[in-house]
């Protein structure tokens, strides 16, 4: 398998973390989303994904975009080592608790929305940190909440779910941007203890090839 | 079951069509968005969605937000009428195609988001038309493109799934905000054959108690 990503891309890092959770062997190929006007725009990058974004899968003549859809591919294709709880309703809830993530924290501050503030609404850097800020306190606050009824070593009881690898990249980019996360000890918690696992260590956008 | 929703949400409506493509009874509870300062954040609905966000699906003593979570809590509970594809490949590309709308198209041109264009970064009504259909045209031109390779009557085949209920609702938000839709005639074909099927025309937005 093949993986087109980017060292600090929020989603490329959560299928980083599911492949090295499943020992999944991939060669990791960088898309440089910022030297050139961006590679995600180049024509043989546009053809596999016609979003120009990151991750794209590659599996022998199969592509595949959108992060959780690679995820459940992975989840379908070996699921000796399971992203999902097995009991129905708490898979939903990680589902869910991952959606909250990928649909309501990440669109709002990825790359191509923070350029699109700076250079065509011409906001200060002052007000992007605010906005930046502004959609993560909000989706922590809620995501501390919903960890009180389910949490224990990681964001489902005892066991590395979907919901775990979401939240560790969202954190991840919080620090980047100097989110004061004081407010969220269960979400601290969670994250720390994936971080000590060997997975999560390999997927760090520092650990990737492309880093600087 | 009982289904929290406003008529108008975009995510709501792709739940009230799944409900009804699966036949499932259920009843419509309706919270205002915009009403007193919007009734999600009030304190009963707060409790069941921290997230402040519609839809919310309660189901005896379950309650579950984000509207993919919800479908495929639904496919679970079931699937006699299943809104996946059956093979693995097209099963995953449905999720990934339901997802280019969930997370890239609809989080930037939500209420609370248009909300904080107008009221916090003050922009002008134009600059805010712009700026949705900047969002919408990237991510329509996208799932064109993707739609040649696989669609027939609908985006996947002959058999409505998930990919075509995210659709249906974005496509009516973009009539909603006048964003012209003349460059994607399949898009258009899918969504207007599915604009027949009496599950996409109980679910309309204008056919909801709630609306005006």
């Amino acid at each position: 398998m093949k993986l087109y990503g980017y060292w600090r891309s929020t989603a490329a890092y959560r299928v980083r973390i599911a492949l090295h959770l499943k020992g999944i062997d991939f060669e990791s190929i960088p898309v440089n989303l910022v030297k050139n006007g961006g590679e995600q725009y180049q024509d043989n990058y546009s053809e596999l994904n016609p979003n120009h974004l990151v991750p794209t899968l590659v599996d022998g003549d199969f592509s595949l975009n959108q992060s959780l859809a690679i995820i459940d591919y992975l989840e379908q294709r070996n699921s000796e080592y399971t992203l999902y709880p097995q009991d129905i309703k708490s898979r939903a809830k990680a589902k869910a608790l991952a959606l909250d993530i990928a649909c309501e924290v990440h669109p709002l501050n990825n790359l191509r929305v923070q350029q699109y503030l700076s250079n065509t609404l011409m906001i200060s850097d002052e007000a992007k940190q605010v906005w930046l800020e502004h959609w993560m306190t909000i989706g922590f606050m809620a995501i501390e909440k919903q960890l009180t009824g389910s949490a224990g070593k990681y964001c489902f009881a005892d066991k590395v779910s979907v919901a775990d690898i979401c939240l560790v990249a969202q954190v991840y980019n919080a620090h980047r941007f100097k989110v004061d996360m004081s407010a969220y000890p269960l979400i601290t918690k969670v994250v720390n203890n994936c971080n000590e696992l060997p997975a999560f260590i390999k997927a760090l956008p520092e650990n990737q090839a492309d880093a600087p």
